[in-house]
């Protein structure tokens, strides 16, 4: 840290920053382009990402993702490739930046996977945050937006699941223990000093994509969640659907979830960014973003088709290990809180990822 | 990784190890110490740690305690003055010895300063312990006793505490979730790869020194522990000791504890290692080490104040947070699965203390 005071002087000047960890992701890369669409020119994105889960031009310094952002923007993504566990590397980022606040997506999110490499999930998903945060508190920075999920809930004790819900019991998988276990070391954090302020951010199930269709879900290998593999069928890339379970206690026996569009997920977390400026927002809060309605499989199925214009064939499969029947948000306090509301419909939802899908059959590599 | 194939033929000639991290410490010193006295000369013992609570007289390699033990054995200690969390520091480790097994002791373990520095915690005991993981597993070593808590069990639902007791669920501080956490984690890993043996041994409250009074527990600044701060009124460097409440619900008002050993603790783990040979020892294995007997904190009191011939003045102060009334062990599991009872009376624990306490006043500084 000899290089501090040096900065100083220079800082005085700096454009203030957001640095977005796991940036060129997921929702990561719609919360991105949802901020550069909205924001003024006074505040700079950074972008911090290993590019495990990313794709890449041959010859590109950006991941795709980003540089398609910026071609929609007119706007700099101020990008370095880097993991977070890489200590001194994050140092150099927050001494190149005046860094206000942190919105915090990189993580391993692969459930299945977690089960075969706990470890790996440990240490991206735990040990890289505790890393992130220790850089953070060494530059002064403690305003955090986490990406959490309802998976921290367990199993429902009671619908729809609101934020007093327990967590932490009756998880079944490495992945969830992860996002568990950083949402109570934020807690212990919140608690030791109260210069900290996290809003740990619990998604219920993202799907959908820009409505541009110029960036999207773009998972590596099978998809492991539902509206891509549907996207997939639909675009001939897979044969068929699996549904797994068509005997739980619901409309149609398939599972139900609250389904999320990751545009609404974008809004979420610039209205998370703006509570910062509130007083009540020290410490730690955790809130829902779902939509507080959830859809079965093969209501899921029937919106695709519709929106696609495509059949997406599908045939029951044994039930997973660890699947609830139902499960789907009181989104309430997101609404008190945040004054956000999940706006998009299922058909919107469908109608987006289909535009993405459709024109990307094979991802940011077509 | 690229010395290992030059390695493999080195370490056919080498003597097998047993790695002890955090082999300086308190438990772990009495632990080692125990190995050397009752091992054959087949087996070497490794010691990784990084000094942080450790006394080191000035000039010399390794901690006093380490020092004492070879005096006393006449055997060599191989010490490593490292950090668990020093990948390249630890592979040399690994590939320097024929590594078996590993006993895990290193962490941070003051309960209240855990408060005040969460992420601390979290990256020594939980970042470094994944840290450890990840090594041993690249050299192939998959057996491992872990250093546990009964904190992990939280607020006792019932009495005696059994293994089958929950776990997780309403722990106060950072130091016992990050017990916990581990826990956790080396349950997938144990779940995700059948090779692992892990035996996890939920220590209660251990106390006494080796009955030669030459290595005991030497804490930094003011005791966060009972029979430490007892011995340290005895011998006068401490004025009086503060009982934390005396309205609780037990025999005398006072909160009752079950202490055991570190000579039965250092035998619980001689026990731990011997069960890697059994095939029913694949997996993981949580077990408690305790007498199954509490005491209260007046019984303490009069119990050294009888060993030592010394008065131990006290006064009552409020209750702490997150203290419970009475807390013993279920023990049965571990006399049925590693043949492993506590031996030593509370009568040896206070004599064993004071012999220990009497003649190092102010600890290996002494």
């Amino acid at each position: 840290m000899g290089g501090d005071t040096l900065n100083e002087d220079k800082r005085i000047d700096m454009t203030r920053a957001i640095l977005v960890t796991g940036g060129a992701g997921y929702v990561g890369s719609h919360t991105v382009a949802y901020l550069l669409e909205n924001m003024g020119n006074d505040l700079e994105i950074v972008v911090v990402d290993n590019l495990i889960n990313s794709y890449r031009k041959p010859g590109q310094k950006k991941p795709e993702s980003l540089r398609i952002i910026e071609d929609m923007t007119g706007k700099t993504i101020h990008f370095y490739n880097c993991d977070i566990r890489d200590v001194q590397a994050m140092h150099r980022v927050f001494q190149n930046h005046l860094i206000e606040c942190v919105i915090h997506f990189a993580a391993l999110k692969a459930v299945g996977e977690s089960v075969t490499k706990p470890l790996e999930y440990y240490q991206a998903n735990v040990s890289g945050t505790c890393t992130l945060f220790e850089v953070m508190r060494d530059h002064g920075v403690h305003k955090l937006v986490y990406s959490s999920s309802c998976t921290v809930y367990g199993e429902p004790q009671r619908l729809p699941l609101d934020e007093t819900h327990p967590t932490g019991a009756g998880l079944t998988n490495p992945y969830g223990r992860s996002k568990y276990f950083c949402e109570e070391i934020m807690k212990d954090l919140c608690a030791s000093d109260k210069k900290w302020s996290v809003i740990s951010l619990r998604y219920f199930n993202p799907v959908g994509a820009h409505p541009s269709g110029r960036i999207g879900e773009d998972p590596r290998g099978t998809p492991n969640n539902l509206m891509p593999y549907i996207a997939q069928v639909a675009v001939g890339r897979l044969e068929e659907l699996q549904v797994f379970g068509s005997d739980y206690p619901t409309v149609d026996g398939t599972g139900v979830r609250d389904y999320v569009h990751v545009q609404d997920l974008a809004e979420g977390h610039a209205g998370a960014l703006a509570c910062f400026n509130k007083t009540e927002f020290t410490g730690f809060h955790a809130i829902n973003l779902g939509t507080g309605t959830g859809y079965s499989v093969l209501q899921m199925v029937a919106a695709f088709e519709a929106a696609s214009g495509k059949r997406v064939p599908w045939r029951v499969a044994a039930r997973r290990a660890g699947d609830v029947a139902v499960n789907y948000a009181d989104a309430s306090l997101a609404a008190r809180t945040l004054g956000w509301r999940a706006r998009r419909t299922l058909a919107d939802m469908c109608a987006d990822t289909w535009r993405w899908q459709s024109t990307h059959p094979h991802g940011y590599a077509t």
